[in-house]
């Protein structure tokens, strides 16, 4: 591992969210609520947020898996996203992010509204897959 | 089968894009390029005007399936986002989104971006789920 | 004509739509409805999607013609705006654009909302009109 | 003509904008200029400023009569757009646009940029035509 | 003290962020650097997240005390907006709010960026003031 | 006083605002009000341009003084901001700015709205302070 990794290594996770919002009008579809695409919108915000903690090479969003909604979110709610390091491949790095609503008219109860995985993969400037880790 | 879903029945899939954008520069991350989840943000929109043709019920975004992007989009580009019905099943409706670029400096040749699907939800007022399709 | 010119010359139009966006709470104007302007830059940036098939060359907006609005679109409407080439010039090209509402409430019935005609110049690094098409 | 017109009779057009913005990076396209299509938009909220001098009843775009653009606009620039009644109709009112850009290098010296007109027509709760003028 | 304060005796300041945000090129200026303003509007939103925890009344914003930027923020920076509760007087609530940046270069070291507090007003539906605390 | 601050003497402020722009739901918080924030951040851009007549320097924001909100903003308001400079410091520049409504149910009815003043330094490539004014 290379000295410019050493930054990385004492990293310690922490309850912090990457990115917190509040959702606004403007973030509504016809009928008045938040649509999906907002929330996917901001997952990949958070990931690539906790990316950088890992490395600053340059990456792209190669995949989302699954996302399950299990809540809606509304107008006026505080949304968090928070993440974690799932895993750090040969050029790939995947994050896992969980998104919390913390209700305008109810604040201080959170309720889990999805999570999801996202990886990504660190490229040069020809946009060819490097590895995350510089070699020992 | 009542009356209200007959309007649906002679509906034929086409080759036209359920939704069509040029990408602009007010699109792009930190980096100058177009993030991931703006692409997320327009499937979920293209997949809903799908949902239109099949059923008028208020639905809400369930689930987006793995998202896997294979070539990345440009500011300029022009992005068309082509959406066929998947599976209704009791109060769900799947749409599977086929997302293609043309790149403003090479029009007419299209690019396979991305392909993912999203399921939908029927709810009533109270946000319970309800059948997509009346009872006969 | 120059063989830069050549990649134009089988250029067929088709049935699908130069651009085609849902319309969102964000694009409302004071009264709740979307306002006229909205419609107009959509039919700007769908007219430079058709000049695209044409010329590669950079061009400014020079002129819109007489626009009238015989229909209203509403937020959640599902808005087309088709495209062809009207004519090219020496330095210039025009577009006519036509523009349909598909309703929110009533999907695949098309309305006709407006049509323009938009015209393009072709400008060098100094912003000096140039020829459209190269000489032979 | 009714009390509730008499408000308008004094009204002396000024040489105040009747809206003055600064063009932002949010506001260009792919090739980094401002599009045509951000003018055009503010043309009509310009011009619908100028309608309620003359009637707060609720109006329609219903024409954008041939606009030219004489000169181009740039981020940064602080662009003013001047509005005079043209005509009151039965059911429509016309207002005329002039734009000007006052360029950030530049200060102080303006650049007419293009001029419009635009037709508005009053309407009901149904989107029917009323009169503009209450009778007398 | 009325049972609907209860709930909010038991709430402690803690390190979080009340919004923390990704700074992008929509955000920047002309000068393709982000302006004050958005940091300023960012506050106002903080500040009315921190409000909700004390009170769930209808608050307006009613001033902003002197801000010093005493550093830049650039596009891509992650910036942290936590707050803290000033002070409740009779109508009118207190927020401070303080801000800082994390580069995108060089993450995890965080950067103060200026602080400010905010004063709202409790108001009823003729906004007219009324008290934060229910009288006991 | 050096030929290129020359221009600048002969400036006369007017009664014209800096800025002059219509609020519209976008800029709406949760509760379907204008929020604070938005006036803010548009006091900052009216500033700059102010602060264009005085100096092409490169300029940052340092500072806004106390801001007071007097009144309320609606939806569909047109809100002038009015600049005057207050003091050229020596790598310091300050700006009031008064904002006035002008509402759409009252037209040519000024409300006083706020007003603040903002302190920009001029900074060279470096972000290091510089004169404003170049020496004799």
């Amino acid at each position: 591992m290379s000295d410019s990794d050493a930054a990385f290594d004492d990293y310690k996770p922490t309850a912090e969210p990457s990115i917190r919002v509040v959702l606004m009008p403007k973030d509504t579809n016809a009928h008045g609520t938040i649509f999906g695409g907002v929330i996917l919108s901001y997952i990949d915000i958070a990931a690539a947020v906790e990316v950088r903690k890992h490395t600053l090479k340059k990456i792209v969003t190669k995949a989302m898996h699954e996302v399950a909604f299990v809540a809606p979110v509304f107008v006026g709610d505080l949304v968090s996203f928070y993440t974690e390091l799932v895993r750090i491949g040969r050029t790939s790095i995947t994050i896992k992010v969980t998104v919390e609503a913390d209700r305008a008219k109810n604040p201080g109860k959170r309720t889990r509204v999805t999570e999801a995985e996202v990886v990504y993969v660190a490229i040069d400037e020809n946009r060819h897959p490097i590895q995350i880790r510089d070699q020992a």
